[in-house]
């Protein structure tokens, strides 16, 4: 480390997600004698610490030369203050890498290669470009079931891990891919109101109009430290908590966001993630919901089959008990889309509410019953009305409100300022919803940023309607949103189809 | 399009290489209305056409919440002006990256697939992440050989395509890795002396301290028109042109720029590199070496071989003749290295100066004589001999000459302003020179951007020296870059051993 290659740091406020920029101007000395292009990897050094940084150049009238400015990642990475003294030197290759390309010419890795691959893609010594190697080394079915085995264990070993010091603690997960599906508190509240442990850790919606964090958060707090979490689950059997404020397999996080921007989903991959969350998490037994339909994440039943086989096997592999269940993926779940209309249909299941959802409260009793047998509190077979009298009884509904009020309180479940009803254009009986484009619609709408905004669907697959009458009704808070909503409606007709037969 | 999405466009000054980026306030109406996060791949819309850009969010002390801004790639490719409104929208998803799914999924493509990625490549439709899974999906062998001809075929055939109207053009390729070998000048003077055709162009240096066109560019003006290109080589037989200037294979500088940042080989796309950039020069008859040494680009005969085979099936499938010469990689090649170095010993060999390296001279004579048999000019074995006599006679430095007046006239080759010897520490024989430690050397000396900087190179293997004897001597033009090297050469005296025998 020479004085020559110390710069000044700046922060210029761009979020690149996880990939670490610096900035440097491209007349610095630094650049010229370094020999650095945009895309040159970097070591930066701080007081604080060193990462790895991913070189853009600047000009002039951004930067001053003997200025290096940061992404907000490479940031708060280093813990920066501005004008502090930073240096930069070339970069020793991620040695890693090399086990990526020995997979990607035909190799197999053992446990020891992803603990290492894992470890620096956690510790951000990965760009996203090495990433996106990563993610295509292990696409499609590449990864042997004794490899997915072991990047999960990897990707456990590199993370924090919850201990409960109990023999079964219960999980569910669900795949995704349905608008609405949000039978997680549900489940959660009827299986800790059995005297079970369930500590619930679920993810905010990078994509779609609504995670369950995002839904949970409208009724209550669900950012707790572990130590708040643990009291909340000593306490209440169960939790519903934001995993991102625990750090459970951390590295999962970054490389889903690749395999998203790629479309390009491994097996593999997605075994290692589910498990590797639900294995830190402490759970001993795990419920897997797929739902399966033409526009949901999961499209055949082959597909679910296939995937199936692979969790169970890396789960015995892990000694962890899991059990899938593939349900109907062809419709939304429920009424409302968006966390605030989700999280009235919660509390309307919850409080045996005449106008509850009857589809979430069935899926949500059956998940329920499933994991109450898995746990042999219900006899094989008498789950699901061992769940129903939990609900019924209001014990459901008084430990999901002890939860919340654990977490910091229940809140009000806020109103959407501007509300829009999409009518049928004829009369008939609905035959088709669109997942995918009702999600959109959702968050054109302004879900999950916007609470209140989303959708509230006001017919279900088989229902006979009129013409004119409302298919479902936006929620919006801004009416720029509401426009824009309305626009992409305008020509996404297939979100619902009705078929004209005559009445 | 809705006026909803309309910004006001303004140019960051940020130079991320390729990858063009679209910078939206985090707060902008669009982001939240359209979901928009980091990564997301948006199309822009201005006055003159449509791009699709990722998107990089920012703080309000950057940008307002009005604006959209730009990286320089994205900017210029635009065409936009400072104030100008855009449109910006979710971009759809890029459907050849269907293909390299199903490559990396173990299928096999087509002619009419590759030649899909490689236009939406070249359109800069593709993201570095997106670039990086393709370069990952053609990893190591996995292109068969009949891929790597349809992918060679595919880069030509986006690209512009020279045609010179003759039965034989002749060129010739280094597949790189020695510092100083730069034999393309000599041999371009002496094959067009013998009144053969060869349209030279030639890359920049991208990680090594210089390319042929930025030697060349210390003797003459190397940035032609294809027009100005075409007149030089009816005139001479030869030019010695920069080859980004002509817009040949242009998807395979992209390519090119993703596999040096994951430092993955790929033979296929070698081979479809090389060829298709020669096959879209106009060349008939290709002689290619490939310098094998352990700190060469090529570290073993048996990788010079496989790689030797697939570039003469490829040649032979797309109708070119390809000979393949591999030579020795273990030392530099010449006295200098570094863009005016070289053109010095480049013009000692041309005008039979007694101070010209004579290895430098060999390898030319060697390489002119190969081409000049493959074009039945020499019979076999006598080619060497014609070559030589072609210098002797000073008809290759009068050619040499001719040429870089028709480019634009002889330059004057700049002088260094510091100079430093690298003292022998103790007496014996050279052993061993490392050709990428040298390369680096001579960059951070301010090699390519300094033209004068680099290192002359005053011994070679199996010299005797004595201690304190002069090894190598550093040139720099600033005082800054002469320190940094000379603080790099303190940690790394592997750049050349010398074993203590006593003498």
């Amino acid at each position: 480390m020479t004085e020559n290659n110390r710069l000044e740091a700046i922060r210029l406020g761009v979020d690149s997600h996880q990939e670490r920029i610096v900035y440097l101007n491209a007349h610095c000395h630094i650049v010229g004698s370094e020999g650095f292009t945009a895309l040159s990897r970097v070591e930066v050094t701080s007081a604080r610490g060193t990462i790895i940084a991913t070189v853009n150049l600047a000009h002039d009238s951004l930067l001053h030369r003997n200025q290096a400015a940061f992404s907000e990642s490479a940031w708060l990475a280093l813990g920066l203050k501005e004008g502090e003294q930073v240096d930069i030197n070339h970069a020793q290759p991620v040695s890693s890498m090399s086990y990526v390309r020995s997979k990607l010419y035909g190799g197999d890795l053992e446990y020891s290669m992803f603990l290492e691959i894992v470890r620096d893609i956690q510790a951000g010594r990965y760009s996203d470009i090495q990433l996106s190697s990563f993610v295509a080394a292990c696409a499609s079915d590449n990864l042997s079931n004794q490899e997915t085995a072991c990047l999960t264990r990897a990707m456990i070993d590199v993370g924090e891990r919850l201990d409960w010091d109990l023999p079964i603690v219960m999980d569910k997960h669900c795949v995704g891919g349905l608008p609405g599906n949000r039978t997680t508190p549900i489940v959660v509240a009827i299986v800790a109101a059995n005297g079970l442990t369930m500590p619930k850790t679920s993810s905010r919606a990078i994509t779609s109009p609504a995670g369950t964090a995002d839904t949970m958060e409208v009724l209550t707090n669900v950012e707790l430290s572990r130590q708040q979490m643990k009291a909340v689950v000593d306490e209440h059997g169960g939790c519903l908590a934001w995993g991102g404020s625990v750090s459970l397999s951390p590295a999962d996080d970054k490389i889903i966001r690749i395999e998203r921007a790629l479309n390009l989903d491994s097996e593999g991959q997605l075994v290692a993630s589910v498990l590797s969350k639900k294995l830190a998490a402490g759970s001993t037994h795990v419920l897997i919901d797929i739902p399966v339909g033409p526009t949901a994440k999961v499209r055949s039943f082959e597909q679910a089959k296939c995937l199936e086989a692979k969790l169970i096997y890396t789960a015995k592999a892990l000694g962890m008990t899991v059990l899938v269940h593939r349900s109907d993926g062809n419709q939304p779940v429920g009424k409302g889309i968006g966390p605030a209309l989700e999280a009235k249909d919660i509390l309307s299941v919850l409080n045996n509410s005449e106008e509850a959802p009857q589809d979430l409260r069935d899926r949500s009793l059956f998940l329920a019953g499933k994991i109450l047998e898995m746990a042999n509190v219900a006899q094989p077979g008498e789950g699901v009305a061992t769940a129903r009298a939990t609900l019924a009884s209001g014990a459901a509904h008084r430990k999901f409100l002890a939860i919340c009020e654990a977490q910091g309180g229940i809140k009000e479940i806020p109103e959407a300022k501007f509300k829009s009803e999409y009518l049928s254009r004829e009369a008939g009986i609905v035959t088709h919803f669109n997942n995918r484009c009702l999600s959109q619609l959702a968050c054109l709408a302004g879900a999950p940023n916007s609470k209140a905004a989303g959708l509230e669907m006001l017919v279900r697959l088989g229902d006979r309607v009129e013409k004119g009458q409302p298919l479902f009704r936006l929620h919006a808070d801004a009416q720029g949103e509401m426009a824009y909503a309305l626009d992409f409606l305008s020509q996404h007709t297939e979100c619902c189809q009705v078929s004209g037969e005559s009445v």
